[in-house]
């Protein structure tokens, strides 16, 4: 090995997370990543972009393609499999040793974003009569990397508590291990779904949770690590939610997928359009008699529109992130009717302002104020109460919220301006 | 101590996050909760809702909450002092030891939001010449709990690397530290944001990232339990920056900084407004004739509004999540431009039936279908590439994001409906 490829093979090894980046960076693979250790190169696949480990696997020579398998952590074995062709994947599974090619098959068939595709199989078993010397010399063997903590289960492969590697670290060797129990904290089963999970590690903070059957028998581990992206998934899914489109739709999802999804809640929207559209149709002959308001009415319910999209994200973070909860909602909104006043005020006398100068007629400026004001102070309840409402109805604060609230910014903006200007109608 | 004692000190103990969801909803504190040992108190104060850290902490007697103080992690030590007032902060920092003392009043100046004030202090010092049994032991004094790696730092304090407490426990204990050391992957500095802290976190994947001064100093530790919910709120925050609402407003935020940072962009979402309304302006001699479409407006462009929302929130989460990167741009183009078709030919069939019932003229029908399916489709393209292009110009793919694409779709969905019922005039 030269000097070259000696560094290469220290900052990959040695700097996986940044060695992925560059990687990820140069478009086509950098040369002479062929020439790393499978070691080395495992480390990179660890880190890489998912969407790249197809690519970096592929590059390799098959006997190398079984060597990096067999080196990978379980998440990641699963996710180059997974990103290969039917062809390819049962080669690269025929060239692995029998034990691992059944586990890795078996892992396959579990329905996706469920615990079993998350979890790492056993690689050793701990008893509770065993000494924490014992323990460490299995876990020396298991070849598990960052693990903080053991799963102890009784002969009969029942769990029966969790041991820190910490306490073990510290402790003498001969203590038992039954000497470090403590009892689990949350327990998932081969079917939870992804967002179980989420919240399982949400709630309880543990860096892993065990994986057991009906009868209690312990079947693996779920490392927080490889759960890390379900969990931002969830974090930014009530941003699509809100719009109508499913929390499952990916930006490459297949065009169809997604129109199943959005198609319903689109013509849901429709239905409430067509209600502001009578609101409209109520005040048709002020309308036929000074055409002005209909070029105006889209300004006063965009302003509310807006407006009101500001209420609805913070309150609805406000909940998501357990800011808030439903029972300050007096607070909430409170907070929003005072900016509702205030940013209504100040946008009724630019708007004002500007419509005098455009039309001439102050007593348009005059009537676009006014419904200004009314328009963005419901805008703000709306925006408030919608997400409180959702969540006190027991439904996700997202859930179409957007367009509900689009329904009633739109119809109060509409009777806002309409009525003021068939009220005040002798001025315009 | 009864029994019904014994099994709460238990209870609160081995099951901390379970307790404290109990007290969470409760409402006022459960009866005996003052019984619990200081040890468990803070045990159940670690997993309390941060809202309730002050009702809590208060509920001691001065001489516990000096206790629980000084067992409790630093931060939630700092979270409890900084909900308290100025005369009960003061005190309760005047019963704590004079160490501590010092160490919480420096903490408590940092700005909030930076490395400072997520940072675990240091307890003890690692040299590289130590044996792995003589840390072990200053690990076992120091009483920090769940460690995953200890940091080295040479005579001088300088950050020599990371030793995986993984590799202690299966190590000889006469091994020098020296032969388990890594490099470190990432460094923060006392005045990195949250915002760095979070994106240091997500790139290194470690559960902890090591303090410096600007000599390479180790000053502390900060852990990723620390961060958790500043990274759910990054995760978060582009539902309000998309509406123009800035991402460090939360639910119960003063009115008045909320006003600031909102108002900014209602007024630029009001010039947007008229600019859509100068093209209502253009067909104002149509309009006239037709107040039918006056009528009818809103409907085109609030649809187009919500098919161009669904395509942002998809196209701005996979830009998030990292699911896809602007070189992919064409790809979700054709998606959404695929989903635009099909969704905006069904609408177009409904809506069209719709409009026919209601009005009786197949000619209004006909323009609002044409106009539907125009606008969806740019609605569609609008979704998509509006986060692509800021993105690709450096911007957060939020920003601003929704009342840019309320611009399009409004214009769009304008000149749509306008534009087919001025051509077709002749069958309305």
């Amino acid at each position: 090995m030269n000097l070259t490829d000696q560094l290469r093979e220290y900052y990959v090894r040695e700097f996986p997370a940044e060695a992925a980046r560059v990687v990820e960076r140069g478009g086509p693979l950098p040369d002479g990543l062929d020439q790393l250790s499978p070691e080395s190169y495992t480390r990179l696949l660890e880190y890489a972009d998912p969407g790249q480990l197809n690519a970096l696997f592929l590059a390799l020579e098959p006997a190398q393609r079984s060597r990096v398998l067999q080196l990978a952590s379980i998440r990641t074995a699963l996710l180059i499999l997974r990103s290969l062709n039917a062809d390819e994947r049962e080669s690269a599974l025929a060239d692995l040793p029998g034990g691992l090619r059944n586990e890795y098959s078996e892992l396959l068939e579990f329905p996706e974003r469920t615990a079993g595709r998350y979890m790492d199989r056993l690689r050793a078993r701990y008893l509770p009569d065993q000494t924490v010397g014992e323990a460490l010399a299995e876990l020396r063997q298991s070849k598990i990397k960052r693990v903080r903590s053991l799963y102890v289960v009784s002969e009969q492969d029942e769990l029966e508590g969790r041991v820190d590697l910490q306490d073990m670290a510290l402790a003498e060797p001969e203590t038992p291990m039954s000497d470090l129990l403590h009892p689990v904290q949350a327990v998932a089963y081969l079917n939870s779904t992804e967002e179980d999970l989420v919240k399982l590690f949400d709630d309880s903070r543990s860096d892993s949770i065990p994986v057991v059957d009906q009868a209690g028998k312990l079947l693996g581990v779920i490392r927080y690590t490889n759960l890390f992206q379900a969990a931002e998934e969830a974090a930014t899914a009530g941003i699509q939610r809100m719009v109508g489109a499913s929390a499952d739709e990916r930006a490459l999802s297949p065009a169809l997928f997604a129109v199943k999804r959005r198609l319903v809640w689109l013509h849901i929207n429709l239905l409430t359009a067509f209600l502001a559209a009578a609101v409209v149709g109520l005040f048709e002959s002020t309308i036929a008699q000074f055409t002005a308001l209909a070029i105006l009415l889209p300004v006063v319910a965009g302003q509310s529109g807006n407006a009101g999209s500001q209420a609805l994200a913070v309150t609805m973070r406000g909940l998501a992130l357990k800011e808030v909860s439903t029972v300050q909602w007096r607070a909430v909104l409170s907070k929003e009717l005072k900016i509702g006043i205030i940013n209504g005020s100040a946008l009724a006398l630019t708007c004002g302002l500007g419509v005098w100068l455009w039309s001439q007629s102050p007593g348009l400026a005059l009537v676009i104020a006014i419904a200004m004001v009314t328009a963005m102070i419901m805008a703000g309840i709306a925006g408030a109460l919608v997400p409180m409402i959702l969540s006190r109805l027991g439904q996700d604060p997202a859930t179409a919220s957007s367009i509900i609230l689009t329904t009633v910014t739109d119809v109060a903006g509409f009777l806002a301006f309409l009525g003021t200007a068939t009220g005040l109608s002798s001025l315009l």
